[in-house]
Parts: structure tokens; sequence; C-alpha cells
């Protein structure tokens, strides 16, 4: 699988696809994510991304041409399945949305700052906005790198059977019960009886008392 | 303002907070943001800070020992407002969270991996969980990454006139309207007349219909 990722500031993204599970799935050949730098692409002399916007206010939108001119670029080297505009008015990620993305070939990600992109770019090119979530943020880049965790996660051979995806958060139907590790107890704080009597039946009860127990008190919405 | 992260990546975080905002932020001295090394904390001859989980099944767990230290070494330097811990099964993160979260002074960030963190960790030490949305992730790191973003914005001085905050998408009931920039016919796709006209009152009148169009297409919830 294949990212492209257009944006203004390549340097941010350097270091989240450097390590962990994104350096392991490019280092095994499974996931390829490349970051274009968009002023490499801008048509004019001053070489700048962005513009006034149109009937005035404050705050620079960025130009149609550049973003055109590197997805033409990429698009002539190879098909796309995709090309995401991260927007705070996109549809919100999900863990099914995730898994979907996860079985593409190719996508292009395009990372927004200022006041926006010009709706032209959107219009024409865009394939689907997406959204991590209901606040403001800088720019796209954190939310591109977010959607590139949380799809490449997913493929299989990424990860190991030890933190294999299908036991993690929201693939199931509830959260998870809660985890502890030694010392058994920590300055009188102490671990349930229950996960120290090798029962095994009984363990499983529990967690699934407190898996449910915690889904029902954080976040209902889940039952239903 | 300050955030202290704890994590078990340091170098993931390297290029998110060196850049933009965030770079100019610190540069000001308006937010301080410093990154721990949980391994750093280890008190074992290995040097680990996970172990296996009580009552059995994949996955290991961060233990306690480390987080404790890192936390109490802190704390013994100064006073903190909040310990978040991000993860899945916390409270969304929305504008308003963020919005409450910039008037604070000191903030500490726990960045969870593997199966998750000993939840002695969380019944002692943290003030509050938050997620970023409901997807699953490799670890907390760009997590924390996006709620230090979503916040430092907020502080007063941080952004400049061109970029305020308060005209940002969330701040208000709507979604934002489209944008546009030059060039005003782009292969034929051209920008809205009614930006071209000149006519204040119809560019104002023509935003604020297309952006409850937006809204009640994308976010009807936002108007509820």
């Amino acid at each position: 699988m294949r990212f492209d990722i257009i944006t203004v500031l390549p340097a941010l993204l350097e270091s989240p696809f450097a390590h962990s599970i994104l350096q392991r799935a490019q280092k095994k050949g499974i996931a390829e994510i490349v970051v274009h730098n968009l002023r490499d692409y801008a048509t004019n002399k001053q070489k700048s991304v962005d513009d006034y916007q149109y009937g005035g206010g404050s705050g620079m939108v960025m130009s149609i041409e550049p973003f055109a001119a590197c997805i033409e670029m990429l698009q002539a080297e190879r098909e796309y399945d995709e090309i995401i505009f991260m927007s705070p008015d996109g549809v919100t990620l999900n863990q099914s949305t995730a898994n979907e993305l996860s079985i593409k070939k190719n996508i292009i990600i395009l990372c927004g700052h200022y006041k926006g992109i010009d709706q032209r770019i959107r219009d024409i090119f865009v394939t689907r906005e997406i959204s991590v979530g209901d606040y403001v943020l800088s720019g796209g880049e954190l939310p591109a790198a977010i959607v590139v965790d949380a799809v490449v996660r997913l493929i299989p051979g990424v990860l190991n059977d030890e933190t294999s995806a299908l036991s993690d958060s929201f693939q199931g139907e509830l959260l998870d019960a809660p985890v502890y590790t030694r010392p058994a107890d920590w300055r009188g704080h102490k671990v349930p009886d229950v996960l120290l009597s090798g029962h095994e039946a009984k363990v499983n009860e529990w967690r699934h008392e407190q898996a449910l127990e915690r889904t029902k008190t954080r976040r209902p919405d889940l039952l239903e």
C-alpha cells in the first residue's frame, strides 16, 4: 500500500513516519509513505502556494495550481483509489473507515493550512474528506499521520500476533477491561485477586464484566 | 503553559513540536513542551517498562513504577493541573475541552502503548482520560501531539490576527463556507461570481447561506 502526502510542512511529518509500527511496515515493504513538498509544485516566481481569498476576509487560501500539478504528476505514474482531504468538516474518521481504507492500494492525502484550500481542489480532485475529530488543528499534517497510522496497522503482516489488531478496542463491541502487571502490590494498591487466581474461566468472566461495565459508563453509545 | 509528555518513543514527537505554530509558541516563550523518555525511569536492571499481564492473555502491559517515578519527579518541581492519559476509551476530545485546557498552567500527558497501562496508574495518578477519536492507533504519541496543537493555538499571542483562532471551524456554530483564490478561472472552473462582485453584503449573505447549507448536509448534529 502506498500513501502520498502533499503538504507545505514535509519536515513536520519526518519523525512520526520514522518510528514504531510505521517504520516497521515500511522496512517490511508493506507500506510506502512518500511526503511531497507542495512548494516544489508552485508555478509562480515567488514559489507561493497561497493567495488572498476572493470576496475579502482574513486568512490566506491555498491555491489550486500547486496541488493540481502534484496530483497530476502522481496520477501519471499510477492509479489512485482515493484522494483524501483532511478537513475539520470532513466525515469523522472511525475504525470502519480505517478498515475500508486498509484494503486500498494507492492513496493521496492533501494537508490543508491557513484559512483553507481553494474549493475547486475539493470539487475536482478530492474523492473523500476526512476529519479526525471535532477540534481545530494548525494543519492537516497530524491528521494525515493519524490516518496513515490507523490504516497501516490493519494491513496483514504489519503487527505481530502479540499486538494483533483484532484484539484492539473498537474492533469488538466493548471497550477493553482494565489490565495489570507486576508488582501485585504497589504501595498497598493491589491487583484484583481474581487475576492472580489462575482460574481462567473466572478471569474471563471478570474481564467481560469489567469491559461491559466500562462501556456502559463511558461509552453507552457503543452498546446501542 | 507547560506540557510534559511521557512516552517510550520520544523521537516520534521530535518533528511535530519543532515546526509551525508549536515551534512559534515555544520560541515566543508562550508554551514549553518537554518530552520525557519513560525508559529513563525504569527501575529494574533490564530497563524494561512493561511486563506480562496478570490473568494471562497476549500483549504487554506498561508498568506502574516508571510512570510513577517520572510523574513524582515532575510533581516535586511544580504543581500540575492535569495528568492526562491518552486512551481510546477516554472522553472524546472536542473544541470545548481544548478551550478548557488552554487556560491551565501545567499539564502532564501519558502516552500508552502495547496492550495498555497498568490500571493503577489510571486510578492513582490520572485526572482526565482523553481520546482523539474512535479509531485505534499504535500509541498515544500522535494523540498527545493533537492535544498539544489544539490547545496551544488557543493561547492568546500564539496566532497572529490573520489566523486568529476565533474564526476557526467549531468556534462558531457553522462549518466554514467554501473559499477561493486566484485564478478566477482555472481550466474553465470558475470562482462564484458573487465573490468577484465587490459587494460586501452580498458576499456575506452568500457565505452564510453556504455555511448553513454545508452544515446541514455534512453535520446536521451541529445545528441541533
